[in-house]
């Protein structure tokens, strides 16, 4: 049995209490949330987004990649999002290896040469935040007026911190 | 008040009841999700993924973009994930719309020419799945004998459904 195979199993009682049904493709509350793939946050629950009300972008570091900012466009201008989230945490991975060790490392396990390929990996975390919201804030896709909030959210108390926060 | 401060209000309460001390960093089920921004869409909960259990990558469309690959390269190469499922879902935003339709948006609300950008839309949905699941079986920055799922999200009722399955 695979991990999914489990999976469907927890899907079919979900869907025996599913009772969100009708909802709009606009999410309700008009934010969006930027965060990390980490496994030990899930915004949702950690930030009491129910079903509808917000997009939720996630990937290695939650860095303000051009694919997050993609996907923020797409957020702001086709579904009506005005507020940004830029969530970071404690113990990231991202700050555990350089390019270089990625690269060598991809290299030996998958006989791959990325040559000199950016994983956005991040020295300080505290710096790290701060350089993205930067970066939507200076965005030229991300609208005038909208208000980006960055914060930490530590994974061992569950508690989110405001950073700091700023206006596009 | 910000939507921002009405998430802190609910994370004081996920905190009071906060239980997850001491996780790995380590994904339990070696599992990495990769799925859309969705609002309507909350892919631990409709997977029953614990905390700590898997990465999730999440972007308009769910797509296998170059930044996701990034962000499961990281999740593979460093914290030792194995398995992905790649979960699309109905009534997706990303076949609203053409990137001839979304520039035009943006030079009109934002001033701004982005040339020819690709957002990633797609036309057909089950196609744009399979694509994605193609992308990373042939990505040679996946692994080999990393097992891919393809599977849709209804929005209306909450079930997840297998599509297709491949081994990288």
């Amino acid at each position: 049995m695979t991990v999914f195979d489990e999976l469907m199993e927890m899907n079919n009682a979900y869907v025996e209490e599913f009772a969100s049904q009708g909802l709009s493709h606009l999410p309700a509350r008009a934010l969006s949330v930027l965060t990390c793939m980490d496994a030990r946050l899930h915004p949702e629950a950690a930030l009491g987004i129910r079903l509808g009300d917000a997009h939720v972008i996630r990937n290695a570091g939650g860095r303000a990649s051009d694919d997050a900012i993609r996907s923020l466009v797409v957020s702001q201008r086709m579904l009506g999002t005005r507020e940004i989230l830029l969530l970071h945490h404690t113990d990231c991975g991202m700050s555990s290896f350089t390019n270089v060790e990625l690269a060598a490392k991809i290299e030996t396990d998958l006989g791959v040469d990325v040559g000199e390929y950016d994983f956005l990996p991040f020295t300080d975390p505290a710096e790290g935040l701060r350089q993205d919201v930067e970066t939507l804030v200076f965005s030229p896709l991300v609208a005038g007026g909208t208000l980006i909030i960055g914060a930490m959210y530590d994974v061992t108390t569950g508690t989110v911190s405001e950073v700091l926060r700023r206006t596009a």
